[in-house]
C-alpha cells in the first residue's frame, strides 16, 4: 500500500493532493522553490524540501524529483498538472527507481500527447475525428497543399502542444504562409519539438470533454461530461458539469465514446478525452489529457467521487472503487477560476500581497485555493490563485449560487477576474446554457465594469505585511 | 413574492440566511446589538440597523423588530434559531402587521412549544411517546406519586422548556424532592413558565431526529434523519446524516412518523421531528423544533436541498419544490460545532479576538461561520463560532475527511472544541458509528490531549488588530 506520496507540483494542485493524502493516511512530501517557500502547499504537506532558487527548474527537473522522492522515502509520486505531469520521462524514471507514478503508463502518455498519432490511435479506435493531415507537416509548402485538400478554414497545431498553446486558426492561404513560421517557432520553444500538423477547423465549436477513470485490471469508466466553452484564448475560465447543451442521449454517446477511447490505448489512471461539439452536433476527438485537470472538481461535485483518492488507489494497483453504474450524477457544478489578473486591462496579470482573503462558505460552495491573507503571490507561475466551485439542484440555482459566491468572496491586494465573471453570468447566453467558444471574444464589453475598488487601504497592507512576516 | 427579508438574528444563522436571499434576488436587512457592529452577518446583508446599546434587549423584542421590518419596507421576517424564533408573540405580531413570518403558524408554535401538550398531539396522532405524567404536575407531592407510577429513573422537565435546558433526571425519590424546587425555578427564570412535567427516563438512548419540511397546499416531506447524540449536557456536539446506527426499515418507520406528526398538527414550513431511540430499537416521540435548526446543513449536505430557500419559498405561499419521492440522499455528512470553549478547562467559554482565521477547503467541505481574521468574539452571546459541515460518499471517508477538515482549519487567538473533536474522531465508538448519548459523559479522558498551542504571537494579535480597526 502506498505510504508516503511525494507532490511534484505547487499551488492549489498540490494542496489539492496533500488533503487526498491526509484523508488517506499516506504521508505527503511537498516541493518548492525558493519563490514559494511561503506558499500554501508547504503549509499544508507533512514535509517540504526546498528545490533551490530558481522558480522554475526544480519543478522542471524530472531527475532531481525522483531523487528526492526515493531520498525522503516515498513511494509514490504525484505529478498535478502543468510542468512535467505529461511529459512521459517523469512516468519512465519514477518506473526505474521504483516509485510509484500516479498517472498512465509512459508510453500512453507519449502516444497520446504525439497529437498526430493520438489521431491515428482514435481513428483507428473508431472515434469520429476532424479532417486533417494525418501525420505531420514536412513544410510550408506541404502544409499548403494539405490545407487546399481539407478546406479553410484550417487550425495549424504544435504536435506535441497542449493546453491553448501552439494553436493558430488559418482563415486562408495568405494566413497560413504568415502562420507557419511562427507556430513552429512557438512549438520549438514551448515543447521541444518542431512538429506541426493541420486540422480542419470547426468554427466556433463547443468544447465538450469527459473525465475518465481507469484501473490496471482493465475496468474503466467515465464521470460524465465537463463544458468548457467560456474560454479566452484557448484558456479555459468557467467550467460546467454536465454540460447544459447536452441531450440525454448525445450523454450517454460521449461518455461511452471517452471509455472507448481509454480502453484502445490501454489507458490506466485519470485521464480526459477532449472533444468539440460542432453546430450539426457532431462531435469531434481533439486530444487526450493524460493527467487531473483543473477542472476535475466539478465531475467531483456531481458525482461525489474523490478523483484523487481513485487516482492514488489505481496507482496502487486497488480495483476502481466503482462501477459504472454506481456512477450517479446529481445536479450542476461551475468552477469558476479566479485568476490575479485585471480582466480591464487585457488581462494582464496582477500579483502582489493579499491583503485580505475571505473564502466564501454556506452550502454548495467549494474552494481550492492557494491563497491566504498575507501571501504574496510570486510573478513566476500561472495567475490562477484560486478556484470557486458550486454545486446546486438545478442549473438556475448553481447559476445564482455563482454569483451569490463570487460576492461572497473577500480578495484584496490584487486584481482578479471576479468582476469579469460577475459580468459573464449577467448574460443570456450562461443564463440560458446555450454558449461556444466564441463567447468571450464576442463579447469585450464584458470587460466594462465599473471599478468600485476600494482605494488602497494602508492599514490593511501593513496587517498583512505583519501576517506574512509572523509566518501566519 | 417576497422581496425583502428582516433577518432576526445574528451570527452563523444570520449569515447563512442573507446568502439564501442574494441567491433568490431578495434583498436582506440585518439586525445588530452595539457588541455586534462588527459581526460578519451585518457585514453579508445588503441593510443592517443597529438595535442599541443592550447586547440582548434588541434581539429578543418581538415588536421592535417587527417594526423595524416594516419600517425598512420587508415583507417577510426569519427568525432564525434561538432568540424569539419558537416565541409564538413573534409570529403574531408578524401577521399582525402585514410580515410573512418564515415559520409555522404562531398557534403551532405554542402548541409545540408546550410539552405536555405537545405529548398529548403526539398520543392522538399515534406516535410512540414515551410514559409520564400527562398534563403538568401540582406540586412535589403530585410529581412523588406520578413517579412512583411511572418507575424511576424520571426526567423533570420545564412544559416550556427546549434546547436541553430546564431538565434533570432524577434516579430516585431523594433526587426527585432535591430537584423539584431547582426545575421549577430554572424553568422560571428561563423560559417564563414554572409549568413541570414528568417523562420515563430512556437511559442512554441514541438522539434521532428527522427534518420535514411542509407547505400551505398539504404536501410534507421529510429529509431523513440527523443522529445527534455526541452531546455535552444535552447540548448537542457532533450531528451525523442519515443516521449510522439505523436500518433502512427504521429510516423508512421515523421518516414516515415524522410526516405523520407535521401533519397532524397543520405543520407548516421547516421543523424537527426529534425522537429517543432506546437500547430495544424503539423510537420514543421527545418533542419538535419548530424552527430551522442548527444542523440543517447535514440534511442539505446529503439531499442537495437548500432548507432555507424552501423556507421562504414556503412562507411566500409556494409549493413544495420537491415531492417525497424526489428526495434522494446520497453519501454521509458531519457536522462539528466549532465552540470558542476550552475543552480541557471544562468548557469554560474562550471569547476574544481571533488573530487567525482560515477556513478548510477541498473537496466535500462547507463552512457556515461567523468569524474572520480580527473579529473578536463578544461575550454576550452562544460560544458557537463556526459549523464545519463534511460529506463523502461514504460513512469511513466521510470520518477521515472530518479528521483532515478540522487540522486545515486555521484558527487563532481563542481556544477552541477543535482539538477535542479529533480526540472523538479517533474513538472506536467513532469510527464504527455505534455510540449514545452517554459518549461524551463516559469519556472524560479525551478531554487529555496535549495542547501544542503556539505561544501566544504579539505580531499575529497585532496584524489582527489592525486588520479589525481598518474595518476589513
Amino acid at each position: 500500500m502506498i505510504r508516503k506520496i511525494l507532490i511534484a507540483n505547487r499551488g492549489e494542485i498540490a494542496v489539492r493532493i496533500a488533503r487526498a493524502c491526509a484523508e488517506m493516511g499516506i504521508r505527503s512530501v511537498a516541493v518548492y522553490s525558493e519563490a514559494d517557500r511561503h506558499a500554501l502547499h508547504v503549509k499544508k504537506a507533512d514535509e517540504a524540501y526546498s528545490l533551490g532558487p530558481d522558480p522554475l527548474a526544480g519543478y522542471l527537473n524530472a531527475h532531481r524529483l525522483v531523487d528526492l522522492a526515493v531520498a525522503t522515502g516515498c513511494d509514490a509520486l504525484h505529478p498535478g498538472y502543468g510542468f512535467l505531469s505529461e511529459n512521459p520521462e517523469l512516468a519512465a524514471a519514477c518506473d526505474r527507481r521504483g516509485i510509484r507514478f500516479i498517472g498512465p503508463d509512459a508510453e500512453v502518455i507519449r502516444r497520446m500527447g504525439d497529437k498526430t498519432e493520438a489521431r491515428r490511435s482514435m481513428i483507428a479506435a473508431g472515434l469520429p475525428v476532424t479532417p486533417g493531415s494525418e501525420g505531420n507537416l514536412a513544410d510550408l509548402e506541404d502544409a499548403l497543399a494539405r490545407a487546399g485538400e481539407i478546406g479553410y478554414p484550417v487550425m495549424l497545431k504544435a504536435t506535441s502542444g497542449g493546453g491553448g498553446r501552439g494553436i493558430r486558426r488559418c482563415d486562408s492561404e495568405a494566413d497560413l504562409r504568415r502562420n507557419y513560421d511562427r507556430v513552429v517557432s512557438e512549438a520549438t520553444k514551448a515543447f521541444g519539438s518542431a512538429e506541426v500538423f493541420l486540422e480542419k477547423c470547426i468554427v466556433n465549436p463547443r468544447h465538450i470533454e469527459v473525465q475518465v477513470l481507469a484501473d490496471t485490471h482493465g475496468n474503466a469508466i467515465h464521470l460524465f461530461e465537463r463544458d468548457c466553452s467560456i474560454q479566452r484564448r484557448n484558456q479555459k475560465l468557467i467550467e460546467i458539469a454536465p454540460s447544459p447543451q447536452l441531450t440525454e442521449a448525445q450523454r450517454q454517446e460521449i461518455g461511452a465514446l471517452a471509455v472507448k477511447a481509454a480502453k484502445s490505448v490501454g489507458y490506466t489512471n485519470a485521464g480526459t478525452v477532449e472533444f468539440l461539439l460542432d453546430a450539426g452536433n457532431q462531435f469531434y476527438f481533439m486530444e487526450m489529457n493524460t493527467r487531473l485537470q483543473v477542472e476535475h472538481t466539478i465531475s467531483e461535485q456531481i458525482t461525489g467521487i474523490d478523483i484523487v483518492r481513485e487516482q492514488i488507489r489505481i496507482a496502487d494497483g486497488q480495483p476502481l472503487s466503482y462501477a459504472q453504474g454506481d456512477v450517479q450524477r446529481r445536479g450542476y457544478a461551475i468552477q469558476l477560476r479566479v485568476n490575479a489578473e485585471d480582466p480591464k486591462n487585457d488581462f494582464l496579470p496582477s500579483f502582489g500581497r493579499i491583503t485580505r482573503y475571505y473564502a466564501p462558505g454556506g452550502p454548495g460552495v467549494r474552494t481550492d485555493a492557494a491563497i491566504y491573507t498575507g501571501y504574496e503571490i510570486p510573478p513566476y507561475y500561472d495567475s490562477m490563485c484560486a478556484k470557486l466551485i458550486v454545486w446546486a439542484l438545478t442549473w438556475d440555482e448553481a447559476v445564482n449560487r455563482a454569483r451569490r459566491s463570487l460576492r461572497d468572496i473577500g480578495l484584496q491586494g490584487i486584481r482578479t477576474t471576479i468582476p469579469y465573471y460577475l459580468e459573464i453570468l449577467k448574460t443570456a447566453e450562461f443564463r440560458t446554457g446555450t454558449f461556444d467558444t466564441s463567447f468571450v471574444a464576442t463579447h469585450p464589453e464584458l470587460a466594462n465594469y465599473s471599478s468600485k475598488r476600494r482605494p488602497h487601504d494602508v492599514a490593511a497592507a501593513l496587517a498583512a505585511a505583519i501576517a506574512a512576516h509572523a509566518g501566519l
